[in-house]
C-alpha cells in the first residue's frame, strides 16, 4: 500500500486547496493518512494562529476538520468500492456541510491530531466524524458531510484553464 | 455612534485572533459593523485562497463565518442590554459550535459579504445566523452558537503574560 497522503493522490487539478493542496505553496499543506480503519492528520499551528493568546484560532480548527473530512471521505469511498486511492476512477469530494463543536480551548504550541471515522456512505454523500486532539485531549469534534464532485465538473477542472 | 468595527472595541487582550484581531499582523483582519439591525463584514480573499481553482477555500468561509459570528454575538448582546460595544462591562464571546452549509461553489475574485442576524439570546449563549454572498449570490449559510467568555477568564487574559 502507498504511504502517500490522500491529498497527493487527488487528481492534479484538485490539488490546489489552501488547506491541503500539495500544489498550493501558500497554504497549510494538511496531509491525511490511514491508520487502520481510521484516518489521521497531524498539524503544527504557527505561533500566530491564535484566538485568545495561548489558544488556537477556531477558524483553523474548522479548516483542518474540513480538509481532513473531505480527504477522509474520498478514502472511505474508495475502500467502500474495494480499492484504494490512486486507482481509477478517482472519487473526489467537496464539503456540503460542516459542523464543529468546540469542546474546550485548544492550547497552542504542540501538534494537533485529527482522527476521522466513517459515519455513513449513502449515494454520493459520505459523512465523516472527526475528533481533534491537543496534548492528548479531545478539544473539538466535527462532522463533515462530503459530496462527491460530479464527474463532469472534475473533467472540466482537469482541462487547461485560460484564466 | 462609533464607526469603529466591533473587533477594535474588544478588550485589548482579546484582539489577537488570526481571523479578526486588529493586533494580529499575520491574520485576516476581518472587520464587522452594524447595518441597521444586521451585522455586516466584507472580505477580499487572496488569489491563493482556493479550493478548486477559481473557487474560495471552504475553510476560509468557515473562518469568516466564525469570526463574524462571535463579533456579531458580542454586538447583539450589548444591544440587548440597551447599550453599544465600547461601554463597560465588555461582553466577549467564543464559539461553542459552528455549522456551515455550503450552498454552491463560491467564486474567487471579488468581495465576499457576510450578513449576520440575531437568532436568539439565552443566558450566556447568543446564536447568530450568517449568510455569505459572492457576486450578490448567497453561497454559504452558517450558524454560530457563541458563548460568553467567563469574566474570570477575561480578566486573566488581560493580566500581563510572560509566555
Amino acid at each position: 500500500m502507498t504511504t502517500k497522503c490522500f491529498q497527493e493522490q487527488y487528481p492534479e487539478a484538485t490539488r490546489h486547496c489552501y488547506g491541503c493542496g500539495p500544489l498550493n505553496p501558500h497554504g497549510h499543506g494538511l496531509q491525511s493518512f490511514w491508520e487502520g480503519d481510521e484516518t489521521v492528520a497531524r498539524f503544527d499551528p504557527e505561533p500566530y494562529h491564535t484566538s485568545m493568546p495561548g489558544y488556537v484560532y477556531g477558524g483553523l480548527i474548522a479548516s483542518l476538520i474540513d480538509c481532513h473530512g473531505t480527504g477522509s471521505a474520498a478514502a472511505f469511498a474508495h475502500r467502500a468500492e474495494g480499492r484504494e486511492m490512486g486507482t481509477e476512477p478517482a472519487l473526489r469530494y467537496v464539503t456540503g456541510s460542516l459542523r464543529v463543536d468546540y469542546l474546550k480551548p485548544t492550547p497552542l504550541g504542540g501538534t494537533l491530531v485529527l482522527r476521522g471515522q466513517r459515519k455513513s456512505i449513502r449515494g454520493r454523500v459520505v459523512v465523516v466524524e472527526i475528533s481533534l486532539y491537543a496534548e492528548g485531549v479531545e478539544c473539538a469534534r466535527g462532522e463533515v458531510a462530503a459530496v462527491r464532485i460530479p464527474e463532469r465538473w472534475l473533467e472540466s477542472l482537469e482541462a487547461p484553464r485560460e484564466r
